[in-house]
């Protein structure tokens, strides 16, 4: 039987599998930092109606620059990011991990070398190796934050081209300070130039103001941003970046030709008309990460401080025995890989308390 | 001001232009081959359900394998392409584009080069250097068939690990003989061994049945396809190959985890109920390139032998000039530039007239 060995692969694909989390059939699936809410029926309607219209004319080609879209992104940013962009500023793509591979096509890419400091969003490393783009990890502080000197020393060293900063980050949960973001800005210009992307997936999450204004005047920092989580529209697959124009003309160069679907972009402007609703549930998200947070402290767990809508929590001898256990108890989370941690992402209320309950069951378990 | 070349792109990316063909606002737009044919309403109201159904889960990621929507079109192969395919035979993305990105990511990339035999579809060249794959333009023979002795030359002397067949060929239109499938495939395989590409695009609109049965006992040859066509759903961006197991599995070492959209896979599930209908547009439009092919040669302009849903028809001292000769007249066909030609997309019977109107034109004045 001919398998994928038997064709020419190359090289350092052999004995890969391919990237996702486990698609387990389990009561309380707290695992992929999705939004527990469904989306409000008026916006499911406007979909229909959005989606109706764009199958009216599906026979063509989409508008190639989604420029209604990009234009509503942009002012959605602007009214909730602290920071003035028009559609010349965005651009959007099939999630937030084809915008970071268009921007390594064009800013990576073989013979040239991005960072990021682990543990952090697995698909950087991935996406750089899949678009031939060398990677290299950088450090992290033992609390998760990032050790400025040795990112900057890192920087210094590896003169990478394209430096990731996820805020927050991802699996620790923690914002990073825009300080911290200028200090590593300045040291990849001071090495590269190279390019300088914040990965800002679950921002609206964060107690912290979106890095938006940041890009003002530095052409080299692109913002990422993501409708998955805050929007509740995993399924829509629809990332967009935020930087100075001369990114978005760039990015065009290596992008594939009507990426972006019809009903895609019809899907995301009736989402982006229900803003205020959406958001309303992202407070109702923050609650419920920050009892999160403060309970598995008095139930005495180690939590890593969480801007987003998932918590770390440890720490456990073995995490993935910890992870096996809350699985047998119905919960399902996630097991990132960071040797006594594991994560969970905020749900409902009641998600919420299923999952306290086996972790007190583990931890009683584990004390006795 | 900031533009592109004061940014660290890509050596190879400077001084290029994204790819696009000009969209103009004119009366009569025969440049893209789209389908002229809206879907039917019975169609449109079945996607509206399914994309309600789908938004009403969009909080969660999608199916990230699409097993539903690859069985159908497995189902849709086997019923229309000879040959029985299963859904582990099938992928899916976003637009063939997708599809060959990802198959040049796996089989081709840094170090490693695709040859085709062109003029042929420009993207195969883009996609190649997008991936950071070496292109190689292979010959044809003045008819624009492909010249298998030098092609085989080609392929034995360069060694290609990814080799292009498009069938039927873009622009010129004729469709390639299974017998120089076969021969391309032997040389490729003597010389690499390597993954023959059979682009299928416009494989609906043949006089010859497609090349699908080829791909048994054959690993190394994929075919791939696309609903923007034959569906009439260019505004969708579906496209999908057929090929052994082992290609699929492959290809999930480089997809971006969730590619395909949930409201993606509920539109082309729904069109895929559709079948027959669309597939009657697809007869109509075959009747409607066959008027096109005769009517032009007894106008007096030479034509290729055209298997798919446009017509490559010339020659033309200066066929820019002839380009805009037709945009004056409100038709809007395409330059692809290849010296002499130009192709027009079958349009519906009286976009098709005003076509053949304004080439009378354009031939009596070229006399006068």
């Amino acid at each position: 039987m001919t398998g994928i060995d038997d064709l020419p692969i190359r090289e350092e694909l052999r004995g890969k599998s391919p990237y996702g989390a486990p698609q387990l059939d389990v009561p309380v699936r707290l695992n992929t930092n999705e939004n527990p809410y469904p989306l409000p029926e008026a916006l499911v309607a406007r979909i229909a109606e959005r989606v109706t219209e764009a199958a009216r004319d599906l026979n063509r080609y989409p508008d190639r620059d989604a420029v209604e879209l990009r234009t509503e992104l942009a002012r959605y940013l602007t009214r909730t990011a602290g920071h003035e962009v028009g559609v010349a500023n965005v651009w959007a793509a099939n999630g937030s991990n084809e915008v970071l591979q268009q921007l390594l096509q064009t800013f990576g890419g073989p013979g040239r070398t991005a960072i990021g400091f682990e543990p952090s969003y697995s698909m950087h490393a991935l996406i750089s190796r899949g678009t031939g783009t060398g990677w290299i990890s950088g450090p992290r502080n033992a609390d998760f934050t990032i050790d400025v000197d040795a990112a900057r020393a890192a920087i210094a060293e590896h003169r990478p081209h394209v430096v990731f900063i996820t805020s927050p980050n991802n699996p620790t949960g923690t914002a990073v300070e825009a300080d911290t973001v200028l200090a590593l800005y300045e040291a990849a210009q001071a090495a590269g130039p190279s390019i300088v992307v914040v990965d800002e997936a679950y921002g609206e999450f964060s107690h912290r103001p979106s890095l938006l204004p940041l890009i003002e005047n530095r052409p080299q920092l692109i913002l990422s941003r993501t409708m998955s989580k805050a929007f509740g529209a995993a399924g829509l697959r629809l990332g967009y970046l935020a930087a100075h124009p001369a990114v978005v003309d760039a990015v065009q160069l290596v992008r594939l030709p009507y990426h972006l679907s019809a009903v895609t972009q019809a899907t995301a402007l009736a989402a982006l008309e229900h803003t205020d609703t959406l958001l309303g549930y992202v407070e109702a998200l923050k609650a419920e990460r920050d009892r999160l947070v403060s309970e598995l402290r008095s139930i005495g767990c180690e939590v890593t401080d969480s801007d987003a809508n998932f918590v770390q929590f440890g720490r456990f001898e073995d995490a993935h025995a910890a992870w096996q256990s809350l699985l047998d108890r119905g919960v399902l989370v996630r097991d990132n890989g960071v040797p006594g941690w594991l994560r969970v992402t905020a749900g409902t209320p009641t998600e919420n308390d299923a999952f306290l309950d086996a972790v007190r069951d583990l931890m009683k378990e584990k004390s006795a």
